[in-house]
């Protein structure tokens, strides 16, 4: 008997199998916070919601509380307070795996039913999170909207597509007959069923509280795995509000709702307890370096997805359009004050200039003209403060502050006052020129706004380097300015050998540090800034595995 | 333009990707050595060409050679004196990177067409691969046919059709369109282009030089990767002839031959440097626990898919047909001597015996019974060496001639005379019975003709070892005979927890220790002793990446 649940989402379910398959434009997750679309009491509904967790016990119902916790901090500079209930990871792990068999037990369609149903009730909630996504990560209202809510339910949906599509090649069932010439041929029933692999932690960031972390948690859900989800001490409300969505929708269903859990951890320690646990199998981590390695070196029990530090370039060689060009990257490095994993952090421009539209452009040209491309394109301070953000971390801040010693200042990072948030830390970029011999100052990430125009020797000489800077240092994204097919071939040849998505020549509405649900990879999986892909059949594959049993039939 | 090997197996590569989700019967390559299906004069011819290559230089035309080296000693006494070409780690590494470009331009169908005329091509070859088989391993001839040509064969191409399913889900271009309200949407071309993670190594074992394999060597061609097969130095001539006939099939198709490579090595640090190299992304492995584990926890660059060792075991907790189950039982132990990873090694009964439609057994009727069934089946000297094959290696031989120590002997080992191999090692299985408490006993693998009746306190308690031999140890497979729905349903249980195939009630023409491809999987990839299936969606999905580039279009 099909799954209610999945019943209801089964359009949306082809749809999105149809969309991984196709990779065109699409999504059932309206990104504009449009009344027409989200009601017209939404947006008023969601600022409440959100306002009404402020300075509250945030209540779960989860085993083993130990106490409650509050550490988040608003980039805004607003008071949050809310407390969350801290429980023994030991309890978490124990409720996640005693919920497992019935989650095993009702198959792949009724996972899936439900992981939809939980995703459909994410969107109607998308203003609520985005309010939680804003204040926690320090995002720009539209940001917070589109990649909060909407865009991460495509990333959840678009891992659940890839699930349902690796499990339904599975049949439950089968008679296997084999002839065996003039004797009757021998019989068997024979009976196939999808088990998940154990518990999986789901490890989130400080910057994406929710896009960085649905891929994982509704992979795993969808699997067949029970899910610990711990969220960055900064950016907890976003998850919590979407473990809660969760354990309604598994209550709702008769299901044991620890299914889905939340874990938020005082120490370290506690961390690293829970992702060395035998039980657990699985675990998604984005952050930094040092710890995503230490989960590779250490959870040897579990498979990690890791997204780790890259240094993301991009290659100007050329163009037939300066200024759309300068417009394309300068947004960019605003966008969110650079605080995202795929922002441009390297340009890379020959030392004897490029040829543009508007005539050869020197070394030093390029560099300034960027500068005033950021400059200008911050002058209105409305679109200046909704376009930065604040600055998540107190980290960032430092490192904006220091960024001078790296290279020569060619656009100053300055503070603006935010009109309705006077606590906010609200940054522009700060960009650096330097030569490429300098790669202590650009051949690291240095997470925030904070970028370098890099003098190499020539358009060659440029590929090069941006496909050594992948190898070696990773990168999520890569792009290329130029108008020669020789040159275009070989940094696709670069990228390809390298494992990075390139994008070539954006000089329109899409940016180097965008993709798209159901159409672009995020992350490749083959250079060192990440292991795996948002996402592909290697990303759902390994979580489950096959059991049958047989036996002779008449 | 369609690759013309894909066009002309593409009837193949559908009716197996059909069978791989419907998992009834199927093959393409007939198990019969039959003349009417290979032809007249195929024995003969077989026969003849692997005569031909003993004594002599086995030649390859591989890079970087530096000696030659002979091996293999055969089981059945005979000389073999086979010469391979010694070629050193890094020129087979850097042929095999040299030889990825183009492997990887042919794309997902030329790969695919590749692969499938390379196994038409062994499938022809099916005989002389079996002599190959038969006189490295020891096994017995129709074994040797069966398993070391169209069953390996069969996982081969099952291996195959995962890869297309997983590949052919990935467009190799799209147009994405994003509407933008009234102003006109933004328009991209994006490219994906499936990229295979690196060179692959294969290191076979002893025992099934082409079934353990195949599995490997085609998920990883297919998915784009150079492969380099590392045979056990005692079973390289099928190896050698497999590799040889993929080159002929590369070379005809235009393609560089060190897509495919032989590694013979003689120093285990020669296997080690190999499996270390940072170019080998990934291995795939069947042999010891000891050299499995240090793969894994030393080739931390490659993903390494291994089967270990393990101890199958079987549950008597009642039978409806006592003599067939002894019957069934008895072919088991003896099938080449139990050296399969998949031979039932302890056999667990209830201290109180059990219920049979021959009325109640005590626990030594059981156990006597079932050595009285084996010495009856073997009773036929031809039958009996023609079943069990010669013991492959020393070690074998001694873990025989000590397993008297292990328990009480219900059935001794005898040496059996061979009419043809005069040499030949050949050795009867010997039956031991313990207690439970037995552990060290019987709760390691003791790889070979050797098998204990445990002694259970009754039927739940055996379900119940049974779970924690799987999840301590491991096990490829588990057999349950019972005539009881409620024991049937928690051996069932039990199973899916551990992560281990079970067969129930296998009485007739089906063994435990047989699977068949495109039906049953080979391993579950959950309990120790493998951490991947003979083949599923896992097996393929992560042997390569999609990156993708992207630019506006009108």
């Amino acid at each position: 008997m099909t799954h209610p649940l999945y019943a209801k989402h089964q359009a949306t379910l082809e749809a999105a199998l149809a969309a991984i398959h196709t990779r065109g434009y699409w999504t059932p997750y309206a990104e504009m916070p449009s009344p027409k679309v989200y009601g017209e009491t939404a947006a008023d509904d969601g600022k409440r919601a959100f306002e009404a967790c402020l300075g509250k016990d945030f209540e779960l119902d989860q085993p083993g509380r130990s106490g409650w916790a509050a550490s988040e901090r608003s980039p805004y500079g607003i008071a949050l307070d809310v407390r969350y209930p801290v429980c023994e990871p030991s309890a978490l792990i124990a409720a996640a795996e005693a919920a497992m068999p019935g989650w095993r037990k009702i198959g792949a369609e009724g996972r899936v039913g439900v992981c939809l149903e939980i995703l459909d009730r994410l969107n109607k909630r998308s203003f609520e999170i985005a309010h939680a996504v804003m204040m926690t990560t320090g995002q720009g209202w539209m940001m917070a909207f589109q990649a909060g809510g909407p865009h991460a339910q495509d990333r959840g949906l678009e891992a659940v597509a890839y699930a349902w599509d690796a499990m339904r090649g599975v049949p439950a069932t089968t008679v296997w007959e084999k002839p065996q010439g003039k004797n009757p041929p021998l019989k068997m029933q024979k009976h196939y069923e999808i088990v998940g692999r154990g518990v999986a932690l789901v490890v989130g960031c400080g910057t994406f509280p929710t896009w960085n972390t649905y891929p994982g948690l509704f992979a795993a859900l969808a699997t067949g795995n029970p899910v610990i989800v711990k969220p960055h001490s900064n950016a907890i409300l976003p998850a919590a509000m979407t473990v809660k969505i969760a354990r309604e929708v598994l209550a709702e269903a008769g299901l044991d709702p620890s299914v889905v859990s939340l874990a938020v951890v005082e120490k370290r320690s506690d961390t690293q307890a829970l992702a060395t646990h035998p039980a657990v199998k699985s675990i998604d981590f984005t952050g930094s370096n040092v710890f995503g390695q230490w989960l590779i070196d250490n959870a040897r029990q579990a498979q990690v997805y890791a997204e780790l530090a890259g240094v993301n370039n991009v290659v100007i060689e050329s163009t037939d359009n300066y200024k759309a060009m300068l417009r394309n990257l300068a947004f960019t490095l605003c966008l969110y004050s650079g605080q995202m994993c795929t922002t441009t952090q390297a340009i890379l421009v020959p030392a004897g200039g490029i040829d543009t539209d508007q005539g050869h452009k020197r070394y030093d040209e390029v560099a300034a003209d960027l500068g005033a491309a950021i400059d200008k394109f911050l002058s209105d301070p409305a679109v200046a403060t909704a376009v930065l953000g604040a600055i998540q971390s107190d980290a960032t801040l430092a490192r904006i502050n220091e960024a001078g010693q790296y290279g020569d200042i060619v656009l100053a990072s300055k503070k603006i006052e935010h009109p309705e948030f006077p606590q906010a830390e609200v940054r522009t970029p700060v960009l650096l020129a330097c030569d490429a011999a300098a790669e202590k100052s650009y051949m690291e990430e240095r997470f925030g706004p904070i970028a370098f125009v890099v003098k190499v020797a020539d358009g060659a000489a440029a590929v090069a380097l941006s496909e050594r800077i992948v190898r070696e240092h990773g990168a999520l994204t890569v792009g290329l300015y130029s108008t020669k097919a020789e040159v275009i071939d070989a940094m696709t040849e670069a990228t390809l050998r390298a494992g990075v998505a390139l994008s070539i020549n954006l000089t329109g509405g899409v940016f180097v540090n965008q993709s798209a649900a159901f159409s672009d990879y995020h992350g490749v999986g083959m250079n060192p800034a990440a292991n795996a892909s948002y996402s592909d059949a290697a990303f759902v594959a390994n979580r489950f595995r096959v059991v049958q049993r047989r036996y002779h039939v008449e």
